[in-house]
């Protein structure tokens, strides 16, 4: 290991989004007039605003390794063009966009290998923040930022970037808010650190705002052992398993609760471009896709840092579910004074995302899509999730025994969530638990060769007794065929498990 | 947010390295027949060993998305051929590598976009954790695995690793042994865990082992405030910032007192392929280069985890000074316990490291080199750096007032540390402190235009009270022309400063 040495180290500051940052309300069409009336782009390795001090100076003092020996001299990437997306015309007709080694010296791009391939800020580099905070602001703030100094860094991806907020923001022996049902990923960072959960009530909504106030208000640190807690996670939109997505007046409600006991709310958002067309049921005519960028980002449900007047939000960005998860680059959202924390512990654990996956990024997002580019993948990924989706609720329709399977579409995210009225199964009678019956009904299910996820898994809190059964299925992968045939398979099990 | 759904998750187990770990000597002619004989490589996503038992199920279980939304459809890299690796001949004459989306189901290639591209285990992708764990055996354990079941682990860089070592092996209040002078990082990293360091003293190789064991046995809980250090953070070759390099028997005896007071070492060598030739002053006759690559890794310095008999040691790898730090990918090799500790974290944390680094990392060192080509990469960073070294010290014989300025040269890494006689500078007389003095020299060095590091900043332990005085210089990065020129001015100033 070896980043820059502490010279280096203590020149941050040009990469940070307030070089960034404007007060205008910035709109697609808007991003290159304001571009060219903002500073020069900092285009050195770990640039930094400082430099200028040591312009003619030579520098023996950082550990940099020369750019002479990185065995790359430059990478071709083959993208697709906006805005026919198919695997197909990528293929055929899809451009090819070069990352060299030296390209900001012969003045045919902003960034390089030479700077992408050495050590870099922990903000990501400036070339691929800019475009990450702009595209932020205008789609994600809308228009209408509640405070001015908010500020984004990348992150090493989003699991990374919570494993901080909880170092951050939390101590050994706190407990805090999760969805009753949530990304178990996230509750299994949170254990090792000595954290435990609550699970919060949710309904089709996702968390519901009365219940939350309700745990709030009656925290006996005394019968708990631990003071009231102060972070809650949540996963507002496509909510991992339920699928759920908070409206905006649910958000604001939950937002109240939060002013009122001080919380802190961790919104972790991989699913918010995966808000699909609104679920009509099959014969009905498909409702017609957005007809252009600006009615495409007005469906979108507001985001908590939208309505956050206080600075109490962080948002959680990723590219795994728009882009591609092995990039491990995200960003997060929030209070200058936040980022800043979250920067200051990157510089000494993961320091920066990969140098690689940045100029990838940057090469695909802002020299060949820009912005306008990126909305039109961005519909794409709406149109085809809202396909995908689509065609399993047909499957459970078809299929699935409604005397005890029951589901609300989904309106975003990657996840069916359908209840099964355990009650009536056989097993009740012979004294079988919730417990056993699920996974009587699970291991059946594989028998039957299909595979779902089991609702106890998303437990935040292991120790909760639960009184209903889940089973979650994903629509993101399998092709529409395959959903039919698994969902015909789990359909055939339950009404064998249940002798229907 | 979103790795693998928990049943993803349970599934580790392929990408490990005992799936790698061979018990016979491992050569670089060897490896291409000792693969033949062993098991098939996984290529799915997030690859498991159980997943045959799921080869005719329909999964709607994991999150994956799907890799028809992957906007990269191949990534071409043009890259060097061994042996003549000038930029120049890369340019002219390098070779293009691809990775395309579906080479695996094409059978072009063991491993493609849609696997690099989508979540991965923790371990890092199998297909260049053989390679890695290949690469270790041969250059690092070198044909003598004092153990059999090490293992390796890919990590997001070695900061990383380093947070993560902390965060297994230290609890808030601890004590952790580092050289006095340290790569001021790792410090860093330590110190808002609530750790503090003891620096032991050094001498040009580095640690000194009856210093260390005279701590260790001294200790004072009640005075120090804690119980005793278990951690011992070392960079055993090419030290940052003193360039130091501990001998074989230096190592030994180290190991003995970190076994008698049971101190578990992480040896953080990223500087282990920067050992260079013997230096040998101006006019001489250059020693020849190794004549192959068996006398090349033969004329490496044993590592501490090819004597360590105890499982104690833990090593940081990393690909920064040897292919480029902007990959963010190196890796760990330990006793299989403890890289199972690391793994689990990584799995609620950092994840793996970049999937587009990994793929690019594969396609180079795997696929276009191999372990031949690799070692012939880093014979040539050997005698590159020898070059830059052997400049440098030129420089110092021909600049620096030798009345003041001491120094050894390194025999690795790419640090010079130079000890300047601070008690003959003319404001001894009149009563200014060293650290005042250093100062003023700092600042006449930059007003010279030329920039060291200051030896303070690389103090382990803050509080301790420094006795010598240094300069940093690092001939990583400039050309011959600039170290003479940087050189030239240090030394104007230091005759300034002394009135010499």
């Amino acid at each position: 290991m070896s980043p820059p040495a502490p010279l280096d180290v203590d020149l941050v500051g040009v990469t940070d989004t307030s070089a960034v940052t404007i007060p205008d309300p910035l709109t697609v069409n808007g991003v290159s007039g304001w571009r060219e009336k903002t500073a020069k782009m900092p285009t050195g390795v770990a640039a930094s605003s400082s430099s200028d001090m040591f312009k003619r100076i030579i520098s023996l003092g950082g550990g940099l390794p020369s750019a002479d020996y990185f065995p790359f001299e430059h990478i071709d990437i083959k993208v697709p063009n906006p805005p026919g997306f198919s695997p197909e015309a990528t293929r055929e007709s899809g451009s090819v966009v070069r990352a060299g080694k030296h390209d900001i010296k012969d003045g045919t791009s902003l960034y390089d290998l030479e700077i992408a391939l050495n050590y870099g800020q922990a903000t990501g580099a400036a070339q691929l923040l800019r475009f990450i905070t702009e595209h932020t602001e205008v789609c994600i703030i809308i228009h209408n930022p509640p405070y001015s100094d908010w500020q984004c860094t990348m992150t090493a991806g989003s699991t990374y970037a919570w494993d901080t907020a909880l170092r951050l923001l939390t101590e050994r022996g706190d407990y805090i808010l999760m969805e009753e049902y949530t990304f178990a990923s996230a509750a299994e960072t949170a254990f090792p650190l000595g954290l435990k959960a609550v699970g919060i009530p949710i309904d089709e909504q996702g968390l519901i705002p009365e219940a939350m106030d309700e745990i709030l208000s009656n925290w006996d640190e005394n019968a708990r052992g631990a003071r009231k807690p102060f972070v809650l996670y949540t996963i507002p939109t496509g909510q991992n398993p339920t699928g759920a997505t908070q409206s905006a007046d649910r958000r604001k409600a939950v937002y109240k609760v939060a002013q009122k006991h001080d919380i802190y709310i961790v919104e972790d958002e991989p699913y918010y471009f995966l808000q699909m067309q609104p679920y009509v049921g099959q014969g009905a005519a498909a409702p017609p896709p957005p007809a252009n960028h600006e009615e495409f980002i007005k469906a979108l449900v507001p985001s908590f840092l939208s309505i956050d007047v206080d600075g109490r939000v962080c948002r959680l960005e990723s590219f795994s579910k728009v882009i591609a998860p092995g990039s491990r680059v995200g960003w997060i959202v929030a209070s200058e004074q936040m980022v800043e924390r979250f920067i200051r512990n990157f510089e000494v654990s993961s320091q920066n995302p990969s140098g690689i996956s940045q100029i990838v990024l940057f090469k695909l997002l802002d020299e060949h899509w820009g912005h306008s580019g990126y909305l039109d993948w961005l519909i794409n990924l709406r149109l085809q999730y809202t396909d995908r989706r689509d065609a399993l609720m047909h499957s459970c329709e078809k299929h699935l025994p409604t005397e005890i399977a029951h589901w609300v579409p989904p309106t975003a995210g990657m996840f069916h969530w359908i209840e099964i009225d355990w009650r009536k199964h056989p097993g009740v009678a012979a004294g079988k638990t919730r417990e056993a019956i699920e996974e009587e009904i699970f291991l059946s299910a594989v028998e039957h060769q299909v595979l779902l996820s089991r609702g106890s898994w998303f437990k935040a809190d292991k120790s909760a007794v639960m009184e209903k059964m889940f089973f979650r299925a994903t629509y993101a992968a399998a092709s529409s065929e395959k959903i039919d045939e698994a969902i015909a398979r789990f359909a055939k099990c339950l009404r064998d498990q249940f002798g229907l």
